[in-house]
């Protein structure tokens, strides 16, 4: 497998062509970012922690058959991945309340809820990533109705499956954010990142914080989190 | 009828009730107000036009079966309605891009919908009246699913009468906001007001604003406006 050509640089992430079509090579950066990229840092090893972690979660919806963008780990930062035409939707599923839920709904953050939530964000830097409803998404046609109902589906499955994986190294599963796209047979399938960037998590018996929100809210290292998370996951699941 | 104690005193309305059981007095006032009271003014007029206006799509919709609060009118700017628990869900129905709208999906103010859309905002002067979704109705317990389904049919519904409504009289529908509720058989009704408070309108060939647009924007007189529309509708539909 030979890296070719970039595609796409991200806040977080390379992606390059490479010589096997449909596939792609992906750099996780050391770069963070918060608050649509008005904070930003570098942090030594970041990269490495979120594409452990990413690719240990993906390996494992592979395992429960969540079809997703996943192929391979190649390097400490480094993995290959499906291409995949991004539907410009963040789909968030929330557990427990916190963040922007918090300020919207006016509950305090900890609620635990009594279903999981789904959110959708119309991914766009300009427009800061604003809530959109299902008509919103129809009348943009960024997914048909058909394709978000297939989202939904596939949201509360990944939920179930995540909340057991971290259940089991004593980690809530606050909330995430997953993207989806269609492989190039038009297949749907998630893409994007699964790591402490994209999720929150909280010790189960003392709350603490292992995510972004470290970074975020300035409330300890960053890479102490990351690595922790990592470590408790690597300890439970074997890879 | 006798008017009593008064019960609710909102930005543009005042409720008393009255010597029958579950019938209110509303007394209009003739203040305006927008972007949650921030801006405010007393405008001589306005109480009288919202309630001529209300009165007459209120009776409008009566007449198209669409369950709704409205007794009668009992004076310019009185009218007698049922008493109403409401839901605290602020149903925004649009059919042409205008206001939040076009900030919040970055399309041109005037773009036509190719359907009708419905928003829900958690009536909450504090958090600022948010944009909500399904999940967070539900788990908030503003309404029931099947509750919401019944609101979002009457919605579509009352978007078709009212449509019709001003067509007749040269006046595009652009958006409007709903309030519903429960009466005291627990039945779900339309409640509240639809008026240019409550309405964007703009005159068919000049695409002039004829609703509060005029007050938030300052951009005319905001009587000279409510006022075209009272004389308008009452010219086609000879109330």
């Amino acid at each position: 497998m030979k890296k070719e050509t970039l595609v796409y640089e991200g806040k977080a992430k390379r992606l390059y062509q490479t010589n096997q079509r449909h596939v792609l090579w992906v750099e996780y950066k050391d770069s963070a970012t918060a608050f649509n990229a008005a904070k930003k840092a570098t942090i030594d090893g970041k990269g490495r922690y979120n594409n452990e972690i990413s690719s240990l979660l993906f390996q494992k919806l592979h395992e429960n058959e969540v079809p997703n963008h996943f192929v391979t780990q190649i390097s400490a930062t480094e993995q290959l991945v499906a291409e995949t035409t991004i539907i410009p939707i963040e789909v968030v599923v929330r557990n427990i309340v916190a963040g922007s839920l918090s300020k919207r709904i006016g509950k305090e953050e900890g609620t635990i809820l009594p279903k999981a939530i789904i959110e959708f964000y119309y991914k766009d830097d300009e427009l800061d990533d604003p809530l959109i409803n299902e008509d919103h998404i129809d009348v943009l046609q960024l997914a048909t109705p058909r394709q978000l109902e297939e989202i939904k589906q596939l949201a509360y499955k990944i939920n179930d499956i995540l909340i057991a994986s971290f259940d089991q190294c004593e980690v809530k599963l606050v909330d995430f954010k997953l993207e989806f796209g269609l492989n190039h047979l038009g297949k749907l399938i998630l893409a994007d990142e699964i790591s402490p960037d994209t999720c929150r998590l909280w010790d189960k018996a003392t709350e603490q914080k292992l995510d972004k929100d470290v970074f975020r809210r300035d409330i300890g290292s960053l890479t102490d989190a990351y690595e922790e998370i990592l470590t408790r996951l690597k300890g439970v699941h074997h890879v």
